[in-house]
C-alpha cells in the first residue's frame, strides 16, 4: 500500500483538502493518505519548510510526499519530482527544496511538463503521484539537474561565539533557532558558555529536554531535530520571554 | 474496502469526531474513512453545502458520505439516505441536498425510520453505513420521493448584465460568487464586460488563475468549481478589499 | 490492521504529529491511525482527560490509544502502558488514568524502563505500540500494581439535593456537569425538581436532547455520556447564560 503524505496551506474549513483526498483516492484506490498537516500559513513556504523538514524522515522508504503551499498555479512555478533516498517529493519548483536539504543534492529531479490546471494540487500532484508509483514519471516530466535555490539565514560561527537567530515558533511558544547542536559540538571545546537571548535573560547551560528546569523556568536544550531551542518548563517562552522572529541568539565560549 | 467521508460541525477539541469514527471502525472493520472536514461552522448548513458541493465528486464511485452538520437529533427532522451517480449520501433533512443538487433529482431516496439517539452520527449514521454496504437500507427505512428543499440565491441574468453576489469566503479571503461560468459564457458573446463589486473597485478581464497577475493586484476568474471567485493574488480579498457576505458582484456586458 | 488511536496536544500547525505518525507507520506498516484530537491544550491532562474518556468505548476490542498530553520527557514521570477491556492504553504517569476509570481498576499495569528520548510519543510511545502488537510488553516494561491517582470532583448527593458543577464547555457552547444520570436516577424517587445554574436561570425539567425546546431555549438534559448538560438549542449557552468553569449546578427535589 502506497503511503502518501500531504503538507499543505489549505487549511480545514474549505472543500480544497477533502478534494485533494478525494483525487488521491479515486486515483490510487490502496494508498494510506497521512496528513501532516493543512494549517501551513497561506503562501508561508518557510512556515512548510519548518515543519516538513522536522519530520519527513520518520516516515518509511517509499513515502510519497505532496507539499503543497502556495501551490495554484502560477505560470512561471513549474512543479518539480524528486526522488531522494528511496522517497519521493512533489513540490512547486519555489524554493522549497533548497529549504529542505541545504547540505545534500538529490540526483533524480523531474520538471513536469506544463499542464493546465486552476487547482494543481488535485490535478497535476495527484497525477505525478500515479505515475510514481506505476514507474513512469517520465511520460510526463523532463530530467532537470537543480531547482531554485533559497536558503536559511545561517548563523556565524567564530572561535568565540555562535550567533543565530529565532527562526520558529511552534503552538507551545517554544523558540526554534537556527543554531545547530553538531556546530556547538564542534565549538565548545570543554569552555563554559551562556546563551544570550535578551538582555538580562542568559541561560549558563543546557538542559536535556523541557523537564530539566522546574516549571516556569527558562531553559536552552538541542530539541529532537538538533536546533538550540529557547523554551519555559510548562510555559510559553514566546510571550513569556517576549521573544520575536528573527531575534539574535548568541552562545558565547569562555 | 468502503470508503467513508465525513463531513461535520463537530469540531477537533470535543470527544464527538472520535466518536464517530471509533463507531465506523467498530461497525466496518475494513473503512477506509476521510476526513472532508469537522470545522464546519456550527449549524451552519450553506457552510456545509458550499464545501460538500465542491469537493464530492472528486471521490470514487461507490463511496459513502456522511453529513453531520446540526445533526444532533430534531425530533422534527428524520435522515435521508441518497443513492445517486453510484454514491451514497446521509443527512440529515434539513435542505442540505437541495443546496448541493440545484439542477438534478435523485432518485434513490430513503427516510431512516425512527430512531432514539442523543448522537444520531455515531449511532444512525454509522448504523445507515452498515446497511448500505450489507445492501440492506430498506430494513431500516422507507422510500421516499422527496427531500426537503432550500435554494441558493441565484443570479439575475440579463441580456446587459449578471447580477449576483458574494456567497462565501475560502480561508486564502478569496470571495467565491454565485456567478456561473456556463451563464457568462452563454451571455458574453464577444462583447466587453467590466466585473464591479465595490464603487472604484472594477476589473475589466478575466484571469486565468490567481497567478494571471501580479502579486497583490486584485483580479476575477471562474474557479474551478466553475464560479466567479474575487482575488488578489497572494493577498487576501476580503480584507483588503473590504468584502463582505451579500455583496453585489455585476458584470455589465458593453 | 491494528487500530491505533492518538490524542494529542501536539497541534496541526507544527511538526509534532506527522512526526509520530511517520514513527508509527514505519514500525507497524499495517496500522489504522486514528486522530482523535490533537488539539488538547497544552498540558491541559483534565481536557484530554474529558475528550478521550467520552469516546475511547466507541473503538473495538484490540484498539491501541496513545494519549500523548504533556508527554515531553519528564524525569520524574514514567511512561504506563495499561491492558483493559480488551485494549491497551499508553500514556505518561501523570494522572491521566485516575481521570478515566473512577470507579475501576484495571489489572494490567506495566511502568516501562527508563528510556532516553526528548520526544518520547515519536520514540518511546511507538516502540510501546509494536510491542503490543508483537506481545512483548515484558520486554520493555516491568509489572506495577497502581498509577499516580487524581480525581475529578465529585457532586455532593444528599436526599434533598445534587449539588455538582460545570466541568467542560464544548465548540457549542454547551457546558457538562459532573452530576451523572444514576445518581440522579437513584435520589428522584418521583420527586419535582428545579436545576439551578444561575439566579433566574432555572430549568424545571430535563429535556430528551437540544431540539426538545424551540431554538434559542435553554434546556437541560443528560447527554450520550450520561453527564448533566446545560444547553440552548442552537445557540452557545456559555456565552449566553454567562457560565464559567466549576459554576455551580444544583437539582433541587421538592
Amino acid at each position: 500500500m502506497p503511503i502518501i503524505t500531504l503538507t499543505t496551506d489549505l487549511g480545514t474549513r474549505d472543500h480544497y483538502a477533502g478534494s485533494v483526498k478525494g483525487a488521491l483516492i479515486s486515483a490510487i484506490p490502496n494508498a494510506t493518505i497521512i496528513d501532516i498537516t493543512h494549517d501551513i500559513e497561506p503562501f508561508n513556504t518557510l512556515h512548510a519548510a519548518h515543519v516538513f523538514r522536522n519530520c519527513y524522515r520518520d516516515f518509511p522508504v517509499g513515502t510519497i510526499h505532496l507539499i503543497g503551499v502556495n501551490a495554484f498555479h502560477d505560470a512561471a512555478t513549474a512543479t518539480l519530482v524528486v526522488q531522494y533516498q528511496g522517497c519521493w517529493f512533489v513540490a512547486p519548483d519555489n524554493g522549497f527544496f533548497g529549504l529542505i536539504w541545504e547540505e545534500e543534492s538529490p540526483s533524480s529531479i523531474f520538471l513536469l511538463k506544463e499542464y493546465e490546471s486552476i487547482f494543481p494540487m488535485r490535478d497535476e500532484f495527484v497525477r505525478a503521484a500515479s505515475h510514481i508509483i506505476s514507474g513512469t514519471v517520465e511520460q510526463i516530466a523532463v530530467k532537470a539537474t537543480t531547482y531554485r535555490m533559497s536558503r536559511m539565514t545561517k548563523p556565524l560561527i567564530s572561535e568565540q561565539y555562535l550567533r543565530g537567530s529565532i527562526v520558529y515558533f511552534d503552538r507551545f511558544g517554544n523558540a526554534i533557532t537556527n543554531i545547530q547542536k553538531k556546530d556547538f559540538n564542534a565549538m565548545v571545546k570543554g569552555r563554559n558558555f551562556t546563551v544570550a537571548f535578551k538582555r538580562y535573560a542568559d541561560v549558563e547551560s543546557l538542559s536535556l529536554n523541557y523537564a530539566s528546569v522546574d516549571e516556569s523556568e527558562k531553559m536552552c536544550f538541542f530539541n529532537s531535530s538538533g536546533y538550540l531551542e529557547i523554551a519555559i518548563n510548562k510555559g510559553n517562552a514566546r510571550q513569556l520571554l517576549n521573544l520575536n522572529y528573527s531575534d539574535t541568539v548568541q552562545i558565547d565560549f569562555h
